[in-house]
């Protein structure tokens, strides 16, 4: 299942960076597994990575060597089936044997390459077969491998997730392309899943990260599936510099504005397209959570509603049950809550006001507003200014059995 | 769907109370969902409530009862069917109606009866139905009801809840007796759905609030099945004093000991008894963690590996998927974690150790460990002496069909 239809559209080409995607057999004899990336020179690289304490090795291995080839890796090599996470010192070991691969291929440094994993946790992960891949990837990198690669890094998902806009900025056009993988584990921390972005244009490393850490706040760390944080989450973002600008080093020049812009649209599209393809998924929710007294309290109470599963249940059967929000609203942990002052919309339909239903509000009404694919649920805390907003999913009989089945 | 067989065998009386089950017709017509306690002039009271900041309305109105009665209500009245919660002020009125009609007929102050309600949030309380059943379930009540409230109590549960012993403290002999009712929104925070527990031993009020309070903390705020703190959680604590002994007002006595013990028991049992007939329930999974800094560290990765959708599907399919327990132990916060010490077993298998897969562990032993509906986690953390358990359930299909169901 996945909601409504999400099909990425054209997928520029980013000049200055080719891709491959290729099959390994990792897991599955066949399956198109394993991307290789290939930057021009000069290319710097931001990445931000899960928080979660038991880190897959690959993000270990990628997360050093960006920094040892100071943000200037030359190739990006991502296997799925197999997450090399859970394989202590050998797991290492072998994110490092498949960048050598790719080093010695490339004749670049070992450092130029940064591995990813994603699939199942705790499987070691079959280097010899990836490094037997890897001529034939560095046979098939182009310039057009966008789409191919969008399905190559799937694991649970359903369909491919991308985004690509042109857009210009300081009086010159560039590109910007990304891909994302994800449907489970998903409740990213500091980055999500899977995802790759690049843009032609020059931009100064240190920028690049920061423009990358602010538009990933907003965006994937604003969706939640089921509340669980991957070992695996990585977010790159690419400046080939192709375009031949000078460097972007200015934060508050109008060259900035417009690549921040396009950044967090094609963080925010990939970031929704994750939650739309969520595991089991039959509905798309936003939830949206004004008047508070800071931003984490929102925050708090849109995530306490988005992991409930009696409220994600309650979304997979469009039942509008508003009971089961105002329990969570009222176990989300904020000090000197007013219930009285609270109201609960669907979509523009106002539920629940002054602790109770809405004296206006009719069951029709209610079940109206959960009817669509796409439902905004809105609480007006009403006792401060701050707001926040996050994207979930709901809880369905495929959510059970995707995760039941996986891996069995 | 519940775990194992959990009859609650032979509820013994209490005396100085007496119960009757009838029906108002709340919900469903016939159905016997209304229980009235009578309590002896002199018993003491003692009681936690949710912390949820959306309680109920009767709730708010027994806590306040609770106090002005000096903690000897005469009668507890409770309803299922509708938990006369998000009712607003009209529900504040409606449970003092309901305990005004009980006190009419039992010649007391309307403060001296506490209203408990369970159910379906949002729908206005049918008050003159409960009233008319009140001259009935004065007429029947018994010392011999307790089995009869079992069943009255509960809601989507499927089997009733009891425990009750005989035990001997500082040379004589008493009772206590404990009924419970929940399924789902159970993760207690201070209280939980609704439990009653009454012995006959005579104990000072402050020194009950305090034993109950205590046993709460480590039985019924150690359990979760789906991570939703309810609104009407209630645990009450009737001393009756009907066994003659001087009031037990020492807390380092004999006697308090054989109270404390009994007491620990009984809400345990009754706990317990709620996770295993947790909604969709097939497996009663306990998770232990050991060796943290402080015991709150241990509670934080227990309840974070209790509430991961991942792996409770995980555990509903029987499978032995140790990654997603690392990835949960991963995400729960804590500071310095080392990973490398950690170490994971299923009852006696170990299975993960120093970041992977333990090198003694085999598929076979995982899928053997697993295969028992009861099964225990634990989590050794390596990194200081205090522990914690918590009980939690499964997420089954089932589960998804109970709550995408219910209210419809």
């Amino acid at each position: 299942m996945a909601v409504g239809d999400d099909t990425p559209g054209v997928l520029h080409p980013v000049p200055g960076l080719r891709l491959a995607t290729v099959s390994a057999g990792v897991r599955k004899p066949g399956r198109k597994d394993l991307v290789l990336m290939a930057l021009d020179a000069g290319a710097n690289v931001a990445a931000v990575f899960t928080r979660n304490a038991f880190c897959a090795a690959p993000v270990t291995v990628a997360r050093a060597y960006l920094q040892a080839s100071a943000g200037q890796p030359r190739y990006l090599l991502v296997n799925t089936g197999n997450a090399n996470a859970g394989t202590g010192q050998a797991g290492i070991e072998d994110a490092r044997a498949c960048a050598r691969a790719v080093a010695l291929a490339g004749e670049v440094s070992a450092e130029q390459v940064l591995p990813f994993s994603t699939g199942v946790i705790g499987e070691p992960l079959p280097v010899q077969r990836i490094e037997a891949a890897i001529p034939a990837a560095f046979a098939a990198l182009s310039s057009d491998g966008w789409a191919d690669a969008a399905l190559g890094i799937m694991t649970t998902d359903t369909r491919p997730k991308g985004c690509s806009l042109r857009f210009a900025a300081g009086g010159k056009d560039y590109v910007i392309t990304g891909i994302a993988k994800g449907a489970g584990m998903i409740r990213p921390n500091m980055a999500t899943m899977l995802a790759y972005i690049a843009t032609d244009m020059a931009v100064d490393r240190t920028l690049l990260q920061a423009l990358l850490g602010a538009a990933v706040e907003t965006t994937f760390n604003r969706i939640t599936i089921d509340g669980d944080t991957s070992t695996n989450d990585a977010c790159v973002l690419v400046a080939t510099g192709a375009a031949g600008n000078d460097a972007l080093c200015d934060p508050a020049s109008a060259l900035c504005s417009g690549l921040r812009e396009a950044l967090e649209t094609v963080c925010l599209a990939l970031a929704q397209g994750l939650v739309r393809d969520g595991e089991g998924a039959s509905k798309f929710v936003t939830v949206q959570v004004n008047g508070g007294r800071e931003e984490q309290e929102c925050l708090d109470v849109a995530f306490t509603i988005a992991h409930s599963p009696l409220v994600k249940t309650a979304l997979f059967a469009s039942d509008p049950n508003w009971g089961r929000l105002l329990a969570a609203i009222g176990r989300a942990g904020l000090a000197d809550l007013e219930v009285n002052r609270i109201a609960v919309y669907l979509n523009d339909v106002l539920i629940a006001s002054e602790g109770c239903r809405a004296g206006s509000y009719t069951e029709e009404q209610g079940v109206a507003a959960m009817a669509p694919s796409d439902i905004v649920i809105r609480i007006e805390l009403n006792r401060g200014d701050s707001e926040a907003t996050v994207w979930t999913s709901d809880f369905s009989y495929d959510y059970v059995r995707i995760n039941a089945e996986y891996r069995t």
